[in-house]
């Protein structure tokens, strides 16, 4: 296919984003020409609109951003063998070598040479973007095309509730984010018999509540850990998911946890924590998991599972949309912290 | 506490029971008295009083039968340290000797010197009975008495749910007896994706929807398999729960399993059965696992969870209530199959 | 490159192989050409050669046969981006789909497309043969060439005693087989406290105890599971391995696991089998796993682990070697049954 | 039995311990009174002969130390079954309440209202102690009596090594201590490829290497990381044991650790630790696992098939024996740091 296309790049090191008409690219031969109907900005994408710390580390300007979208199939590569023109996908968009340790041994989602689209290349904030035909997913019929554009942060909150025993245990979830959000029907979804969401701003707490949380806990008023006694005889929670990277969050999260608990962070802490490991992890023997990305494909047929079966539904997480060339009100509102998912049309 | 009591007895080998007036038990110094209020007729208390063969060759009469109930600690040994007059319970009554290999790794539902109470001891068909402490649960608030009387058929329906991955996979229930039944919101509440139930009594196969299965299977009128393969894309179910014992059911159960799939045994066949393992089990890589009993007590603390949390409700599997008096009435409708779990008050 | 080469191939259906000169195969944009050095004689290419009915069933000829190898690439296609002309290299002959659920789980070993090269596609019982990039093996240095030939069969071992716990566990291993006796030093090395190994031929059984059997059992003049308890205390051993797929050494398994043992089967019986699920199975609780192939490519780093740490030496097991154009001889003492591997160089 | 005997008690709050005449206790109807044969010297004796922060809070004397022992059951309680005069044996001194979440679900080792002997009770310091006969454990024939007198030690080692997957893995291991230095060969025994050990002391380097490291670090030389980059291909250990408690050595595992490793903690670290969760686990999907005791009573079988199968020889670990009078020559030998396990006779 050949023309041209808008796409939102970042241009150069600094703030911001542009909306640029640039060439339709070309596809290799693994690599299929997806048109874009749904975008969803992540909160990759809020720091790479900020031009932060790790963004000025990471990206090299001119780039096309965005990594969570829907959208149908094009142009198929003449190696493309299992997808054809209309179907309709979302993608994985870490795109990995399939030749390292961890690619051969089940968890590709750690590859030692890991390339991101839209952070590392050109990614889904454009009418077109290509794609390996590794990468794909095909949608199952009946999701709902919102949700789709979503599998790579509702991938997240499965991975990170999935690390570990699910069903009758009790969780408190560290941090009302979009993925924090996304996790409390998973894991009621998944069988727990609590749930528990600390999240310090009203509107995502309220989210929370939409979303099946048991309780919420402002950790600015209440104490989490005085709340968790309360609920649970005095034991903790068996499983803490920690969403927030603040260090406040991890230090209550220590303190609600039961002794042989799982406490599994995906939160990014913006600098070190200081802790007491002989309290809070040798002495009550608890298993602290580093959780990244999704489980390349495991996670991605839970996330079809739970939402073709009805148990997850994921409609009040989307709470805005926007055209994209109004990406400037629907980053704004993504840098408010009030609000869900915002989806790009 | 002295006096007599009422106990339904096997007095000698042959069918049938006798409702008998014997003095109330005396505990030993680790040993509680329960006063029992609700009691529940199990497929083993049917075998025993049809005195089928395994009856024939394990039964030492006389001896008070009944293994599921629920009532009040009357007394306490004085060893005893962890429950008090008045308390409501429960009891696995899986007697262990907490010393051999299975005990001493964290299975002692698989004890090698186990002794039940109701087969090889005196049971819980009788106004009062004795239990150790070890093997004593206390019934959580709220819990509804006759599902308290039925943990040790729910505990087997839950180990056998529990005994491998449950959220998003999909589930084929071979036989829809009360624990087949027991097993379907057990399923769904862990995270089940589908649940099918192939049974051949109509009564039963209604009940399975009643307790939420998404399709129920007449084997005798329906193919398995097909139907199965139909609803999952040619691929066939992730795990099968055998709860029949029954050979034709097995080997639906085989040509209706996925690649790599669980197939868990807990239906006791009568007499061997002849598979082909290159075709069922090794070229599919499928595992084939024997399961027993209830995690003790693992599984005891799923069910307060499943329940508490009101994910499982199992009204509707409590299809009959008598009075103790009246058991051959109660028998005879457990012997009918058309039944969920019957209770003896 | 062009000319022509050497290749031992399946004419047509019947019996047999015959040596013919045919082209060198031209190689894929994700292929290399690999200059054979070694192969070795696996027993499905036994099979082949009696022309069983197995396959009869599978095999479309014209072909040449043979998947177990050790050579050099000589050829890489432009997508080739890991691997370089004159790196040695084995390889996984599996060649899979990468898009079905099994190969998209970490099961790929399981793929539901698989394609066998030297079973489906031209094999390595010539001078030269193609492989995709996605299944080579780089050979780590130091490692034994006629090693490197027989990972395939060695993965099968390695894959079979690893399927579970293997640490201070005893274990049982049904058939001495080449695969049942690469197995005894791998359960050895992975920490088995005692390894027996019950076999019907006098050379295999000596072949056992060279590399590290503590026991050899004879099964014709005596009792498995006699001797088993004698050394295990009246347990049982923790795992059978099971590698003969004959329907006696199965049932001697069966009397000789302990509760809640694995039971891991590897050898294909040839016909169904008749078995009490409820004495050997669900009473004892006893796991059944059908295994398949290798992990792709999990078994294969631990290969290497155990090869270069010297915690396993194959060479006891390498019994004959032979010119490839000497075929003849070497089917005929693999067929006899009186020999580990054997090499064609 | 009656009379008096000699034992090793800490009479008040202080430093030091006394040898006292003390009346032999007595026991009650689940005990067992053994007489103490071998006494092993545990660091933790080491902090309550200092009177560390950790004892000051903790031990309420007075009280007779000491945990680590083997020796002959002289009478047993009315209600011991499985246990008899003459018997050899060592014990868990880890009494525990069997009726909490963690020791009903097979986690004992970890329950919530534990007693250690020779710490919150009387302990083997001492010509005679009692022992509840279900923390007794039977000696097997063949056991070297010092090896029957360090289970406690070795236990932790080997709980520690098999808290993970350990075949064809490599270890690094922090600290090298009597455990750190047991773990050397549980490592090799149970499969381990490559087994660093970083200590300071140049006495355990040496006991270290003596016990089958395949490389010691000098930390205060040598610099961890790039030691273990070079050995692994740049990848890192797939298995960090810290059993130093040192934050240095915990920041050099962080170095020395590969993508999805294993990062157990055994060793106490006496403050709270800064560290960068982004970078050393969250982004490379590290797990951390908090490590307690010992299994009750998995570990304790592994050890036995360990000792038993020759796997493992503690014997170059036991550095020191002493006559029980002697015991201020043995604590100030442990105190330098330049000794393994030191016997009390």
């Amino acid at each position: 296919m050949t023309g041209t296309m808008k796409a939102l790049r970042k241009m150069q090191a600094g703030p911001g984003l542009e909306m640029k008409e640039i060439p339709i690219p070309t596809i290799k031969a693994n690599e299929v020409l997806i048109q874009v109907h749904k975008r969803a900005i992540c909160g990759t994408d809020l720091h790479i609109y900020k031009w932060d710390e790790w963004s000025q580390n990471r990206l090299k300007p001119p780039l096309t951003t965005g990594h969570e979208f829907y959208g149908a199939i094009v142009e198929t590569g003449h190696d493309v063998h299992h997808y054809h023109v209309g179907e309709l996908v979302t993608a994985e968009m870490h795109v990995v070598c399939n030749q390292c340790f961890q690619c051969r041994t089940g968890n590709a989602h750690l590859c030692e040479n890991v390339v991101i689209l839209g952070v590392d290349g050109d990614g889904c904030f454009a009418d077109y973007l290509t794609v390996p035909e590794a990468n794909l997913w095909k949608v199952p019929k009946g999701i709902d095309p919102e949700f789709a554009a979503i599998y790579d942060p509702f991938g997240n909150a499965v991975h990170t509730v999935m690390a570990g025993a699910t069903v009758g245990k009790t969780f408190l979830i560290l941090g009302g984010g979009p993925i924090g959000i996304a996790a409390v029907p998973v894991c009621k979804a998944a069988g727990a018999s609590m749930v528990l969401v600390s999240e310090v701003i009203p509107f995502r707490r309220e989210l929370a509540m939409k979303m099946g949380a048991d309780r919420v806990i402002d950790p600015l008023t209440e104490r989490p850990a005085e709340i968790v006694a309360a609920l649970t005889q005095g034991q903790g929670v068996d499983v803490v998911l920690e969403m927030s990277g603040h260090p406040d969050a991890i230090a209550q999260g220590f303190r609600s946890i039961r002794k042989n608990g799982r406490f599994s962070l995906l939160g990014i802490p913006s600098k070190p924590i200081t802790m007491d490991f002989a309290k809070d992890v040798i002495f009550p023997g608890v298993t602290v998991q580093g959780i990244n990305g999704r489980r390349m494909f495991e996670t991605w047929y839970q996330m079809d599972a739970l939402l073709t079966s009805g148990k997850v539904d994921l409609k009040p997480l989307i709470t805005h949309r926007f055209k994209m060339h109004d990406f400037k009100a629907a980053f704004d509102i993504g840098l408010s912290g009030n609000a869900g998912k915002i989806i790009l049309e």
